[in-house]
């Protein structure tokens, strides 16, 4: 059973921690991607390295054990600041902003730079399918019910050039416990990776009724 | 066509490159981690924004274009040192070290901490896809021939826990210019995550014959 830690926040002191946490994630994701392609000579990466470990010393005096897991508001809002596709402070993530319709359908715009790469200058196939699994999710939950992926299937049609690209995805059915959804990530010249995925009501779930 | 770009790297060079580079990463990807689980206070994440910051503008005073690429050496070796699942100067990559037995199997053991979270104390669906699709094309790649995912489908047996993860990828059949390749990730207690993928050998090289 997964636990959805509940905080006392209020909308105010949660814009509040994002306008601490998120500046820094920002700049850590520059971070990622100058690590990557600095040409900088031995003597200031070193030194580099010597005032990242400093930082991260000092961002360490008072910290959460383990993950950051998954929060949610008196509200009800869910906090997911960790999330590897979406986390506000977690600089792997690009983060992805997803947006939904009144269809239910699941958007994002987002850009992938360096640090997203597979084949060269372009985006590596395990990112497009880890980014259309997160919104796949999002699709099967719009009630914010947690689902979990059963299975995804991704195809590739082409390569996706690393840049500005657009994802969205949709719930096709429900059946049962499993619900249905499909999804695409696109470039400027249209679709090119596809997905399907099932996904699941979790037993707990199912158990009290919800 | 994607561009594979040949540096005269001895191996010794490659070294020194590597003795240069990887342990900024390292640090890097600890600084990810406290990014995300620090309970430090807004003076002290406002200071650690303004040295990363800083230490960014010094990184990037020599730096490539654009991505890294995948280079090759004189030698032959595949440099992807800027592969978002095994690149070594690429702090979102964990990375996975990859090993290839006799048989073709490939093999890797790896750690997942907090930044690669998805559902609370355990991994990113999308992440186990993004891992086992990269393992999945290496399986497909016994030569070190390009061949790029067509589809890749992953089925979830039961949430992957954070921490140490063992994954492989075997080659199961080759049909033309399609190689076929299974997989999966797996915890101390057993099978998380399984994968098949279907890899196709790219136009470019079919006309060159090779």
């Amino acid at each position: 059973m997964l636990e959805f830690t509940v905080e006392d926040w209020s909308s105010e002191e949660l814009a509040r921690l994002r306008g601490i946490y998120g500046p820094l994630t920002e700049s850590v994701r520059d971070l990622v991607d100058a690590t990557i392609r600095t040409e900088a000579d031995a003597a200031t990466v070193a030194a580099a390295k010597k005032e990242v470990d400093a930082v991260v010393a000092r961002l360490r005096r008072r910290q959460i054990d383990g993950a950051f897991g998954v929060r949610r508001t008196a509200a009800g809002e869910s906090v997911g600041w960790g999330n590897a596709v979406i986390g506000i402070r977690n600089a792997l993530a690009p983060p992805v902003v997803t947006h939904r319709d009144d269809t239910g359908t699941v958007r994002a715009e987002f850009q992938l730079g360096a640090a997203y790469e597979g084949p060269p200058g372009h985006v590596h196939g395990g990112v497009s399918a880890m980014i259309l699994d997160h919104l796949l999710g999002e699709a099967a939950s719009p009630d914010g019910t947690p689902r979990f992926t059963g299975g995804i299937t991704v195809r590739y049609l082409r390569a996706t050039a690393l840049g500005g690209l657009r994802a969205e995805a949709v719930r096709t059915r429900t059946d049962g416990v499993k619900t249905f959804c499909s999804g695409h990530i696109a470039d400027g010249e249209g679709i090119t990776v596809e997905a399907e995925g099932v996904f699941i009501t979790p037993r707990w779930l199912r158990d009290a009724g919800t």
